[in-house]
């Protein structure tokens, strides 16, 4: 394995050099729908050495404000994508919360609305403890139906959720008013 | 970052020192049809240490045969879940190839059938260059009607598809027999 960015160096140099993680980002106009402008992380993801650098901006804004999480819950399927990287980098499990059908086992469901119809969110009964401190992440934050299931999900394992880390969030959309956990973004708009 | 595990102590252990990785799979019968048996990689995702071993013998076993990759392209969506730690491993970029409608901007598609109907993929236009070397990663491997549709997508672009690395392959069905580049599996049943 190469390491050439050490990830100690990396979170440490994050707070004193500030990366422009929005140059990673490609605005889309009018998708997936005319009006809504799309952000696609895309050419983040692409690069590796930016990648970590985000992966480790993230992890410590939340450590600095509520300490190293138990858990990290990614949110399918962008979600995925760093939140598996996240848990990792502290050492600790990754529990995926799915769509409806997706995962075995017996399960916890939460219901939400998205702009037309509604969706679920699932988690598989034991894959968090009570006593766990749980960060959810996902991609990106905006009207902040999906991370309000992700809350009320956690609120049933009788676990504490310390915070939501997002790549992206959408600030018009005040996403963050649902939410009764501290919000951590690395990009704004 | 705690770094218990140091990654090139890791790759080089699982050359020597052989893990149980299907330890960390759970059976589920039944699911999510009748007659099947659903591999679930959760305990293996809830264990971080595992994990990491888990790609890095993932990736000590493409090196060995075709060298480092370029490129890990991510089969949405579990495929995202160790597809970026693999990229990140490598300090390579991570291309996501997703379901009809996710991904903006100008797309190559490719249908696939499944045991009832038919699905797509999707891979952006530009996301990997006619020069690069690819390795497509997904978490299993069952009939290999979507790993099928990912070289397919690969070989549109231009690039070299140098291999797919599975977490679990289900001999059985034969999904190898579908791929026209090398196939390497953690975990066989």
């Amino acid at each position: 394995m190469k390491n050439t960015v050490d990830p100690e160096q990396s979170a440490e140099a994050s707070t004193v050099e500030s990366h422009d993680f929005a140059a990673s980002v490609k605005s889309i106009p009018d998708f997936p729908i005319p009006g809504v402008v799309f952000r696609d992380l895309s050419p983040l993801w692409q690069d590796a050495e930016m990648s970590k650098l985000a992966i480790a901006q993230m992890a410590h804004d939340v450590v600095l404000s509520t300490g190293k999480p138990d858990v990290v819950v990614g949110i399918e399927s962008r979600g995925f994508i760093y939140g598996m990287a996240l848990a990792l980098h502290w050492d600790i499990p990754f529990v995926p919360f799915r769509k409806p059908g997706k995962l075995p086992g017996l399960l916890l469901r939460e219901s939400f609305q998205l702009e037309y119809g509604s969706a679920e969110l699932e988690c598989q009964v034991g894959a968090i403890d009570p006593g766990d401190r749980v960060l959810v992440h996902d991609d990106v934050i905006a009207t902040g139906g999906t991370a309000e299931a992700a809350q009320k999900l956690i609120e049933q394992t009788g676990a504490s959720l310390v915070g939501f880390s997002f790549v992206i969030e959408l600030r018009d959309l005040k996403g963050r008013d649902r939410l009764s956990a501290p919000v951590f973004s690395l990009i704004t708009y």
